[in-house]
């Protein structure tokens, strides 16, 4: 087959729009449900836009592995394989859409034997679809994308996230990071509350550089092949190779801001998305039998 | 006359939409001309559209007092009279306008008797218009806002920005102010980079609460009536009385999240909008002869 992807890339974005109609249709209906925290909330129209997602593709391409948030939360690790694999959230900034801050997007990406072939990021409320395929550029509705050309960091926007971790150590870590990048000095710090909405704004130039510790897999998938396809560079919070499971991710328009911004940023310990939790001390008791 | 500013704020609403429809057209032509720091940028089409917005407004209103970045940067000092004023930002968030970060609003003010009678925000890239009436409701387009009815601190969303300053000791104190914040702990802590969109935020119920230190008059004018007429309160950063002139500013949609948040605001001194500054010896000198 010529192009063994592309159905499944043009079925990702069809999915990904008609997911992020649902949503932004739904805002005035939303209802909290709970999760492991306060700041961790899971909507109703949450549930329902990940069923409709995952129903579909799991219809049309139920061989797939899926990785998601439920997934994860269910079996308690995401392990990559060589299968073709899903990589989805369906609500990326949950705290937003719950408060109605206009950022949410829905995440869908895409890999094979290890490698992400293309990301679709739908941004709701703004109502712009970006998506990236492996080696044929990023896209913002129909019009094409590029990184910002500025090598300043002094003239830069750097975001990030204080993310929904409380751990005091963790804050002061962040908060600390935040203010030494302010110092180099830069233009501004920003921050939209999603990951995926960041690194679009990355991919279309409005900022130079994003970094988080302690996102998921799910929430940068899709955005690191947007952002590499539009002329970025994706990579580890120190500066070495990027890893999705690592739950640390950092893109920029070029190396050289990367790098300037990483010898800000005070690095914390994060489990790895493909670590295993045993959370039952019975079930742990029984595994060692 | 029954109502004697009713024609100012009608041509408040057309001049800010106009504004910012330019504004918006002219995002692919941005020029940067330089100001007092690298962070403070002002573009071509700030010039233009502050040309476009007083000229049109002296033509009616050519009696009255003009208040703005400009005005203020000529004179040095903006003294808030009991005339007609009217206090004007053609562009809040100019960082994020040369950067393309999509947050950029026009705001007009007016007040008489040195209280505020409306205000106008044109967010541009939202295309949305929120306006406010003393005594008449806060709208967003032809819809009434609301302030959130949240007033558990824990279940809220907190504004506030790094501003443009990068004097070390008040980014420490910014940095260590948002370290407390967010240990209390709220949901999340946003900033869309422009003071009249995050008041905004705050009068359309998105988050509960937007605070600033080094914020200009014309910055937060309308913003204060949007609020206010929302449903919300507005005060200073040490809870006691909102003072235009004071480049302090802490809106909430309840005293009560305003109270707490104000607990953790480490505050530093900034000068006031009506402080006339002799930035030149000479004239000083000139001045005590």
């Amino acid at each position: 087959m010529a192009d063994p992807w592309l159905e499944a890339y043009n079925f990702a974005i069809e999915i990904a729009k008609k997911a992020g109609e649902i949503r932004r249709a739904s805002e005035s209906e939303i209802k909290i449900s709970t999760k492991s925290s306060t700041v961790d909330l899971v909507t109703a129209t949450d549930v329902r836009v990940e069923k409709i997602i995952i129903g579909a593709l799991k219809e049309k391409f139920g061989d797939d592995v899926f990785i998601g948030e439920e997934s994860a939360s269910k079996k308690g690790a995401c392990i990559l394989t060589d299968e073709p694999t899903w990589i989805i959230d369906p609500v990326d900034g949950t705290t937003n859409f719950v408060h109605g801050f206009p950022f949410v997007a829905v995440s869908i990406a895409f890999a094979v034997n290890k490698e992400l072939e293309f990301g679709v990021v739908y941004s709701c409320f703004e109502d712009k679809l970006y998506k990236g395929r492996k080696g044929q550029g990023a896209y913002c509705d129909e019009e094409s994308i590029q990184v910002s050309d500025n090598k300043d960091i002094k003239k830069s926007v750097i975001i990030s996230e204080f993310g929904t971790d409380r751990d005091r150590s963790k804050v002061k870590k962040i908060c600390s990071t935040m203010e030494r990048i302010l110092l180099i000095p830069v233009h501004g710090i920003r921050g939209t509350g999603t990951a995926a909405t960041n690194m679009c704004m990355v991919a279309r130039g409005s900022v130079e550089a994003f970094f988080e510790i302690g996102i998921h897999c799910w929430d940068v998938a899709a955005g690191a092949v947007i952002v590499q396809e539009a002329g970025g560079v994706v990579c580890d919070v120190n500066g070495g190779p990027f890893d999705l499971m690592s739950r640390r991710m950092m893109c920029a328009n070029h190396a050289d801001i990367a790098n300037r911004v990483i010898k800000e940023i005070e690095i914390f310990p994060s489990d790895r998305d493909d670590h295993l939790h045993i959370v039952n001390p019975y079930q742990a008791f029984k595994l060692l039998l």
